[in-house]
């Protein structure tokens, strides 16, 4: 952890909602935080498959970000193959490292990606993300993103903000676009 | 301009709201354009003096990004010693500079950071936000952030995210934290 992260209280903060730029935000604050020289650790919870322009451009980052793709892809939507036992085990898998590096003392942010969606698909269950919270260092700055955050978590965050789709270009008949939505 | 781009309509997309995220997501976008190999221009309307982690974070991913600092911090707060046609010139300035680089053919992503405050404010007309727009090429992806975004901005965009505020530290009595607000 850099000394310089030390003085602040560390904050926990929420991105949800049905808008785009969730994960985006937590992106954009990733780069401040390399701004400031700080260590970031980012987890995903739930990883969809077309996502990738974000691994390339974390790795222009490095050496203080490190992402770590946990998920298994979307759950319980048509081209998905595997079983919920898969993607129970896949997030528990993300859980136990989102554990180890909350508690490590080695990173000044943690992000973890989807964990909102991992919970409402009852792969992270109630307890498991008290746990996390729980463990939670004063120091560190813990993010949380996904649509669908429980009340308890809203309660017990510093800073929500709920991303909301006013307009999308889907309804317009727009595809996916490359840069914006992967 | 990269090749890759030209097989994309480029979007035109708003980042509004009063919560926290607007700036933040733009600057992830720019993580994933930068993932492919895009050339990205962010232009800010109005700088507040304190958010100088993302100055030295976006120089990580040079040469990819070029920031433009142009604003003249805020305006009619109560240390704002500007007169109103000192900033009224720095958003002008800021203005041309956004015709240039949006025309240029040189970037696949231009992001015009907080050019709606600037527009509430009444630095930037109507007339010239409409311009600004229509001078925008058919491949470019053309991102506005601020709060206030006009009604005329959101019919016209292709997609729109309001940032909601649901709960933020200040109203618990906490500071501006580094790395996160400025």
């Amino acid at each position: 952890m850099s000394d310089n992260a030390k003085i602040d209280k560390g904050l926990l903060i929420v991105y949800t909602g049905d808008g785009k730029g969730k994960t985006t935000a937590a992106l954009g604050m990733t780069i401040r935080a390399v701004g400031y020289d700080w260590n970031v650790c980012i987890i995903q919870f739930v990883k969809g498959s077309w996502k990738y322009g974000e691994l390339d451009g974390i790795k222009k980052l490095a050496p203080n970000v490190e992402l770590n793709v946990m998920g298994e892809g979307f759950v319980g939507i048509i081209d998905d193959k595997k079983s919920f036992e898969q993607h129970r085990a896949a997030a528990r898998k993300a859980y136990e490292m989102a554990l180890g590096k909350i508690t490590s003392g080695s990173f000044d942010l943690v992000i973890l990606d989807e964990l909102n969606v991992a919970i409402s698909l009852g792969l992270i269950s109630q307890d498991e993300l008290e746990h996390l919270i729980k463990s939670k260092p004063e120091e560190l700055h813990l993010v949380i993103t996904g649509r669908g955050a429980t009340k308890w978590l809203i309660d017990h965050a510093d800073l929500v903000t709920e991303m909301k789709e006013i307009k999308h270009p889907f309804r317009k008949g727009i595809l996916a676009q490359k840069g914006i939505d992967f």
